[in-house]
Parts: structure tokens; C-alpha cells; sequence
């Protein structure tokens, strides 16, 4: 035995939702982790992580067919990056949601969660009960070593899910100087959906702006064409964050901004607002959603 | 990451029980938990738990619908009290197990467990599968700060269950004084069942001696009211429990006896039997039930 | 609380299988546990295990149905042995691995586990899906105490499972003295099948090498035997292990051979290959297996 690490993210929230109806639930996520490192010698590390999402307001796992749902790998690292095996987040997923205030993450208020590749699940045929966004089974997720700022990130599935047509092939690149953040990602799905995702990030002081352009493209020639513009502003132990995305086919409009009170870098208590415009994913009118909610880490 | 608590408790017993046949499997319970507290300084602290029930002969989750069905809450603790969201007991069920010897959780010996508000689950519209008779989803709870011996509890569902016609409430009013407890409590369950229920402890030296009234008003009208009276002797590494029950309106009775040796705090095999009488639950005639259990928490 | 161990075993490899096709997934087994030990004084301790066993590919519970799958036990230790009461192997099935290369957990290069009692499952009616192998629900397990090497198991079914005629009973004797192990062990399943299995190791500097004989008597008189012989051989971090058996009643072979290199006693990656002769379980002509897995424990 070693020492194994048990973490986790919880969150719960009381919420107006975009459905309507007062609601207790998670805003944000909720989940725990059993993971761990062994110092092989030699530069080289065995690690493990295994990770289950669950609904705080009731105690069920997510996906009662996945257990540990969120992550289940083990893998090496040495001087030539970084291997996993299992089942895991996709490079464009691992990635994206660092170019979001709300870490592509927040029920309410968060332009990414409801722009992004929305049409472009990672795992579409995953269960009989439905897809699965961003992750993949039995797929493989290299990170390469950084170099002059640039890290690669590529991730393939090895084994078609009944109803796939491809394997998923996802690649990204991401470059960081300074306070500056670059992505740069691609992803074919297993139904043959295109997704082209480009942002950036910088930090300026108590400042944070990103900005993010999403392109997708589907088997039958649609589009969906997306861009996110978003900010975050720290003072004392308060965050204001405030972003807005617009769908460019269905010119539709969302917007988000949220205040958060952090009584430590583990908790926080925060206020979420959005508003999705009319047109998106079909609504006939725009609707606004509001709520509180608590975060805790550990 | 913080330092996070794994704990359980662990039950298995052989016995013939109240529907007859051996049988192994839990005569108290089995559940491990992970807890943990943050400081947050000032007096505040983050909580959260994450318990679920399991059962010990077969690795069986208790009910597959909800993983952490024991409770699944996260907190803000401080001077004004402690509040919980998510799913938990609630202030009557959270409370009334410190006035019976088994903890309101004995299948063959414990009274509470047989005459304690058996109609009025918490949860009644938990699952397709069935009710949940002491917890909540979806809720809040809320404890007070002590203030002359006196503490204060609330729980409320904020979100109703489908076929649910009103939201939880419960309310319950504990005093402690010396050797002394009691307990006044009140729940209005979402089928519009009434509790009222109060009971008092009191210890001295190697003994302690408890009792209870349990009245329940059900929606037409009917009423369901009845008694316990309990007590426990410790000598060594011995206790007996001896309990009584009777419920008033079908005149039925229950006894149960059980001792105790107990290897340390946390490891202890015991003796229980019980007796059901007539007019129990609907009972023909009065049925005895007894077994062996070990039992051990870490 | 007291110490909590966490541990678990991960492997995932990329094989091609007897069914044929490029398959992702365990090679061998996928599992984690909580499990301590209370010293109780006057050399008597308390022990616990819960084990659960998943598919690292997919983060999947192995059998949805019982969650602590591998083990869920409590138990008392002491001069009088160890005596646990759950779900857990069989006195046999908890023996017999330490007479195979591959801890009788290989699904390419297993003699065992194409071949040992592969038609005596432990709990023939352990659910509505399937068939548990080698464990049983609502058991006791005994470990007597070693004496002049000879340490003695039984292990027995407490209550029947539906349509189990008997309930399931398994003794095993295992003889250690300096380098050579002795297991002798019959078992008498729940559908009244009936084990009787002998093996032997003897190891010699970096060899080992070992031998089994497996005699099931099945209820209408049919037999199945079969017996095995392997070898393992260690040198630096590099094993090799070779493996051979032989169905007797059908006239089958089975090949298996191993290369493991070993990063550290918690770590490695490994080819194995296997072949299925004619005949084995209803083969039309033999078949062969291959492929390369990562194992890590904790």
C-alpha cells in the first residue's frame, strides 16, 4: 500500500432553473476521487485516478450505469509526457473548460456549458440511457512534455462502442506565456461530428478576460457557430465573473455573471444569474435563471 | 485536499426472525461514511458527509436508487448553528434514536424500532421502490446553538417529490441537563401525516432509563399512539437492555431483551430477542425472534 | 475511528480475445477496498473488509448487483484463528490462485482459468443475471491456526439462496515447509457439485514451478478433470511465466506464457498469449490470444 489521496468537489444550490420551478440541486458539480502516484525511479511515476460524479441533493451516483463516471485510469509519466488508460476526458474537454469563468460548469450563468460543442457528445452511443459529453471508454490520453510553452494533448478511443462509426480522435495544443493562454483543438466524434475550438486567456492583475470561438461542423453539412466572451474581477475575498455568448446560425444571445464570496480557497457561497436569449437551442422566448449556491472541496 | 474521515459501522448477525426462517444479514446496520471539516476561521467551519447504507452478507448497496442514502450533505457551522443541505434525517428521526437502547435500530429487540411513528415515513414518495422512512431529499437542516441546556433542530423538504402534497416539516426541542434528556418534537410528513413525539432519558451510575409517547394522526383522521419504556444496565464489559412497548390503539405489545459484551467502544457480539405481540402490524398471534449479531465501527 | 487501509489493484490492457476482435478492458482484475484490523487485547483483533471490484475501461461495478462484490466482511481474530461472516471466497477458491503463474486471474494466459472447476460455480443462483464463481453471500469463513505447517479453512453457506438444493460447504488444507507448498481442498457447490483439487509449488532460486489436479463430479455423473502444470522464472525486473494444461475427459490443451517487466513491486506491463485447443468448452478448432497490459496496485 501507498498513500492514496481521497478528494472531491461538492455542490448544491436552491435555483430557478431555465425549465422553471424552484429546484434544490447542483448548479455546479459534485464529486469524489480516490487517486495516487508511485515514484517508479528514474523520472518515471505510475498514477491512478478514479473518479465518480454524484447528485448531493439525493446521494445517487450521476450515471447509475458508471460508476466511477467522471474518471477511471491508470497510467505512466516520465520525460516522454504522460499515458492514461480508461475511461476519461477527451483533449478538447480536458482542455476547454480552463477558458471558462465557471470551468464550462455552472447550470445557470455559464456561456461555455451552453455554447460550446453542445451538439458534439464525445460518446454519443455510451448507454442506452443517453450519451456522454465529454468523456470517452476505453480510450487512451497522452500529454506531452511542454516545450517553449506549448503542450500537446491527444486522446483516441480503442475500441468502437456498439453504433459508433468512428473511433473518437480528439488533438490539442495548448501555449502559455506569462499571463497569456492559448488553446487550439480539434475532435472527431464517433458520429462523425467536427468540432474546431480556438481561445485565450489573460490576466492582468485582479483582471481575467477569455475569449473562445467554437466550430462545428455536422455529418449531414450543418454548422453551429459559436463565440464566448467572459471576465473575471477579484477583490478581497469576493469574485464577480460576467460573460456572454453568442450562437452565430440561430443568432441567439446567452448571458451570465455571478458573485461569489470564497470564505476560503476550498468554500464559497455564490449568487449565479443567466439568461438564455431567444432562438437558443430552440426557446421561443428568453428566459432567466437565477440562484445560491455552496461550494465546498476537499 | 484536507484530511478527510472514512468511517462505518459494521453488523451481521444470524436469526430467526419475525417472518421465521434463518436468516443472516444485519440486525443493526452496516454504512461507512467520508466526513470532513474545514476551518474557516472566525468561529466558521465547512462540513460534509457522505454516508451509505449497505448490507453486510452479500455487498449489496441498500437501496441501488441512492448511493449515498445515508446522508449526502454539505455545511456552514458557527455561531448561529449548524446548516445542512442535501439529503439527511430529519429533526424528529435525527433525534428520537438517543431514547432507545438499540438506537432505534435493532430488527428483533428494539421497541422504538416497531412502534415509533411506523406510519409516517419521511420520504414517502422516495422511489418507485419504496419509501424512505427517515431522510429527506432535497432538504435543509438545521441545528441550533445550545443556550441553557436547550437545543433547537428544524428540517424542511424545499423541493417536493412527485405526489408529495406538502413539503416536510419537522421541528424537535432537546434539553440536557446533568444525567437528565428530553425530547419534544413535532414532524408534518409531505402525505400530511402528523408525529408528536416526546421522551426522556435518565442515567445514573450503571444504569439509565428511558421512555417515550409516539403520537401519530393520520390524514382521515385515525390516530396511531403509543408508549416505550426501556432501560440498560452496563457492569464490565457487559449490558443488558431490556425494553417495553405497547401500542395503545390495537392494544398490541412488544418486548426485547439483549446482552451485550462488548470488546472494546467499537467491536461487541451480542444476544437479542424480541416479541411481537398480538395485534402488532396486524399480527394474528404474538411471534418471537432472536439471534446473534457482531458488530464493529471504525 | 481508527486506520482505514485503502488499497485496490488496476490492470487494463489492449488484447486480442478468444471471441476474437480488438477489445480494451482487464486482462486480469480491477479492484479497490477498505479494510482494517482493531487490536482488541490478549492477542484477539476485530477485522473488516469491503471490496469492490469494477472495469477500469469504463469505470463500470463489475456485477451492478453487489456492490462490495469482491469481499464484504467482518470478522474475529485470535489464537483460535480468524473467523469472518459475509461475502468471500470459498475455502477453495481462496486457495487454489496460489498454484498458478497468474494468481488463477489471466483471462489470455490462465491455465487455471480456463480449466480448475470451471462448472462448480460457488453460487450457482447468486442473482438473476449470472453466476458468482467463487464467492458466496451469507457465508462464514474459517482460518484455522497454523500448526506444523498445516493450516486448515472451511468455509460454509449460512442460509440457501433460491433454487440452491444445498448449501454450499468447502474445506482446504494447505502444508507449508521451507520452499515446497501442499493445497488439498474439496467443495460440495449449492447445485451439488463436487470439487476435490490437489496442487503443489516448489520454488528454487528465481524457479518456480507448480502443479494442479482438478476432479469435478458433476450430479448426473459426468466428470471433468483436468490437471495443470506451470513455471515461472524471475530474473532482474523481467518474469516469465509458462503455463500448460490439459481437459482430460475432452482431450483439450491449453497454452499460456507471460513476459513481465516489473518498474516495481506495485508496478508492470506484460504481453501474455494463450491458446484454446480443440475441444475446450465446445471449440471447433483452437484458438489463440493475445495482448499487453498495464498492472498498478495501491
Amino acid at each position: 500500500q501507498s498513500s492514496v489521496t481521497l478528494s472531491g468537489s461538492l455542490d448544491i444550490g436552491v435555483f430557478k432553473g431555465y425549465q422553471g420551478g424552484t429546484q434544490v440541486g447542483g448548479i455546479s458539480r459534485s464529486m469524489f476521487a480516490f487517486s495516487g502516484v508511485e515514484d517508479l525511479g528514474g523520472g518515471l511515476s505510475a498514477t491512478f485516478k478514479l473518479a465518480s460524479r454524484f447528485k448531493l441533493q439525493d446521494g445517487q451516483i450521476e450515471d447509475p450505469k458508471s460508476y466511477f463516471g467522471a474518471e477511471s485510469t491508470v497510467g505512466l509519466k516520465g520525460s516522454f509526457g504522460h499515458v492514461r488508460l480508461g475511461r476519461a476526458m477527451t483533449a478538447l474537454w480536458q482542455n476547454d473548460w480552463h477558458f471558462d469563468p465557471w470551468y464550462n460548469y455552472d447550470g445557470i450563468a455559464s456561456p461555455a456549458w451552453y455554447l460550446w460543442h453542445g451538439n458534439s457528445a464525445a460518446d454519443p452511443n455510451y448507454s442506452s440511457d443517453g450519451v456522454s459529453f465529454s468523456r470517452l471508454n476505453n480510450g487512451i490520453y497522452y500529454e506531452a512534455p511542454t516545450i517553449g510553452g506549448f503542450t500537446g494533448y491527444v486522446s483516441a478511443g480503442l475500441q468502437k462502442q456498439v453504433d459508433d462509426k468512428h473511433r473518437s480522435l480528439s488533438v490539442a495544443l495548448r501555449y502559455a506565456y506569462d499571463q497569456l493562454s492559448l488553446l487550439a483543438a480539434m475532435e472527431r466524434t464517433p458520429e462523425d461530428k467536427r468540432v474546431t475550438f480556438v481561445a485565450a486567456k489573460y490576466a492582468i492583475g485582479p483582471w481575467q478576460v477569455m475569449a473562445a470561438y467554437d466550430h462545428e461542423k455536422l455529418p449531414q453539412g450543418d454548422k453551429n457557430r459559436s463565440y464566448t466572451l467572459s471576465g473575471q474581477y477579484t477583490v478581497g475575498s469576493m469574485s464577480y465573473k460576467l460573460g456572454y455568448g453568442r450562437q452565430q446560425d440561430y443568432k441567439a444571445n446567452f448571458f451570465g455573471a455571478s458573485a461569489v464570496h470564497a470564505f476560503s480557497k476550498r468554500t464559497n457561497v455564490y449568487l449565479s444569474v443567466g439568461n438564455q436569449g431567444k432562438n437558443l437551442w430552440g426557446r421561443d422566448s428568453s428566459k432567466t435563471a437565477y440562484g445560491v449556491g455552496l461550494a465546498h472541496s476537499f
